[in-house]
């Protein structure tokens, strides 16, 4: 049954994110506009396996920009124009058709930008189980974000003790995780960032062992060959281009590159030429891409080791909240102009 | 003892190839030069645990490109101008310093190009076992080349059966053997190489299901597209650049390239650049460099598959010799330009 006998549905306003059209270079706030419609609060009939969800938190994510794009070539369908955009977040459930959920659930997964959503995929939710924790850490280190820096950096690369990891885009949502993982695996650290405010985080708050700010670099390959002298065995990739190129020029011997994203590139609308790949041979190196939704079975295990070390304050985490669902657009552009400090999310409603 | 008591030294004539200075584009015959000096066939004092060695076969191989730049840059290190080339050879024994070997030995490995060599170092050799078989073989199939095809695609890649295999440089002294050996591991296999008689040897000599001239094509990804409609699970890259993005923008899921060298980039002053790495997310795509001689502890495991199959005829392989010393400058040159068809092979002298 899709909605309880006798229940009398509620219609309420329901604001939302519409993706404008297709998108070439960067994106900007007109692309997308906010409207406001009205949702009646009940399952519809033609989603009577599903689930209405009431949104409280939306994740800005690099991979959105992709979708931006008319083109077949991404892992993740195109945003359709003149519809919301989709993503990550954090809901309620307000309303089951499915056996796995109940009505005042908390669940993270794929949802709508708007403040109410039909979920018809609710095999694509995770239920909360820790509520103990900010709920908005499920767009982050206890949602995607997390499994991502976890599945990259420790499935991908199996960093040993007293190894060297680089990471790009380090103060990020994945990055900030990347280097404390790195830290507790025994590695010496050290991340890049785009503003000295970036660079301080990573040294004072993350426990990089050292952070630049990859800007005031005229040459990244001297830059890294400064900060490892010694070479770079595991690189954790968010960038691409030019950045991939300098870190080529300094793997060690059997160096590891987990491939997780390349958010240079996804504004350009021909990407950068990688020029330095003959290093992979001479070094012996294994480069990886990988998305993180082929990995979700570890999630589990994922929270098993996380969960204790947010509690105890081994592992802290950094966001920057956006008010409401009408401050959406301009995050989610910051995003690639660099502008968020810390995880990017959209707070869109009280629990 | 370096030599036996009461033996007295012969001096013969040592024909030598002289690398004569660092070499930038593509190398010319007068890069090398003829020199005829003399050797006293007798192991000197300052080689005491080494050996002499009557050189048979010489092997040209691409990875001798990179040692003729002056730079740190390669896994191998330069040749010294003035000095006679060295590279991989099939030699006789003639006096022997080291317990592992004795005179008349047939052995396989590092060596001059010269028809005399005193090696010191030993350990870099092979003793060859198997006699009934052409010994110029271990310049190719049963030597190093056979060693990287096979290390290659099977510890690197694990064909799958009803896989789509690509095989770049597909008749060269490695690319044959990827071919053939994924083919025997039920694949579908495509090669693809310079000219017409090429083709035909991969189609009707080789096995491979089909093959095609590179030069031919206008567009690569599209030929890539045409002969995989379903795309490629495994790339064997021996050439770099333009093929390598060609085969990024072909690939499937969970596909696997390994990256055994990039002979279309070598003789350029700064290497292209490859634009579609992306491809390695969205695909999930590993992407591994090996050295064939990190793996030779393989080298018995190897044997006793392939030598069986050679007997059998279930394996063949083809050469392309050119007959002596004074050839070996323009066979070298030549396979920069892919003039040899099959392995390219320098016979020094009969045993």
């Amino acid at each position: 049954m899709a909605a309880e006998e006798g229940q009398v549905a509620v219609t309420v306003s329901n604001k939302q994110v519409i993706f404008n059209n297709y998108v070439s270079g960067f994106p900007k706030e007109s692309d997308m506009s906010i409207v406001v419609g009205e949702i009646n609060l009940k399952l519809p009939e033609s989603a009577a396996g599903g689930l209405l969800l009431k949104n409280l938190y939306l994740s800005c994510d690099p991979y959105m920009r992709p979708r931006m794009r008319n083109s077949s070539g991404s892992y993740v369908g195109a945003f359709q124009p003149g519809s919301p955009l989709s993503g990550y977040g954090v809901a309620k459930v307000l309303e089951s058709g499915h056996p796995n959920f109940e009505k005042g659930d908390l669940v993270w997964g794929s949802t709508g930008w708007e403040e109410y959503t039909v979920s018809t995929e609710p095999g694509q939710l995770f239920k909360i189980q820790h509520k103990d924790v900010p709920l908005s850490y499920y767009t982050g280190i206890l949602g995607m974000p997390g499994m991502t820096a976890y599945v990259g950096l420790y499935e991908l690369c199996s960093p040993k003790k007293g190894e060297y990891v680089y990471v790009s885009a380090a103060s990020g949502a994945v990055g900030q995780l990347v280097g404390q993982f790195a830290k507790l695996a025994g590695c010496y650290v050290v991340g890049s960032a785009g503003s000295q405010e970036k660079v301080d985080l990573l040294k004072n708050k993350f426990g990089f062992d050292e952070a630049f700010n990859y800007k005031e670099e005229q040459d990244l390959a001297a830059a890294l060959k400064r900060y490892f002298p010694q070479g770079i065995d595991i690189y954790f990739e968010n960038v691409g281009g030019k950045m991939l190129d300098a870190v080529l020029g300094n793997m060690r011997l059997r160096g590891r590159i987990a491939v997780c994203g390349m958010i240079s590139q996804y504004n350009l609308e021909s990407p950068e030429g990688v020029h330095n790949l003959a290093s992979l041979i001479m070094n012996r190196i294994r480069m990886e891409g990988f998305i993180v939704s082929d990995h979700y079975h570890l999630y589990p295990k994922y929270l098993e080791m996380v969960v204790p070390k947010i509690k105890e304050g081994e592992i802290v985490y950094v966001e920057d909240t956006a008010e409401g669902l009408d401050s959406a657009p301009a995050a989610l552009v910051g995003l690639f102009y660099g502008r968020n400090v810390g995880k990017q999310v959209v707070k869109v409603a009280d629990d």
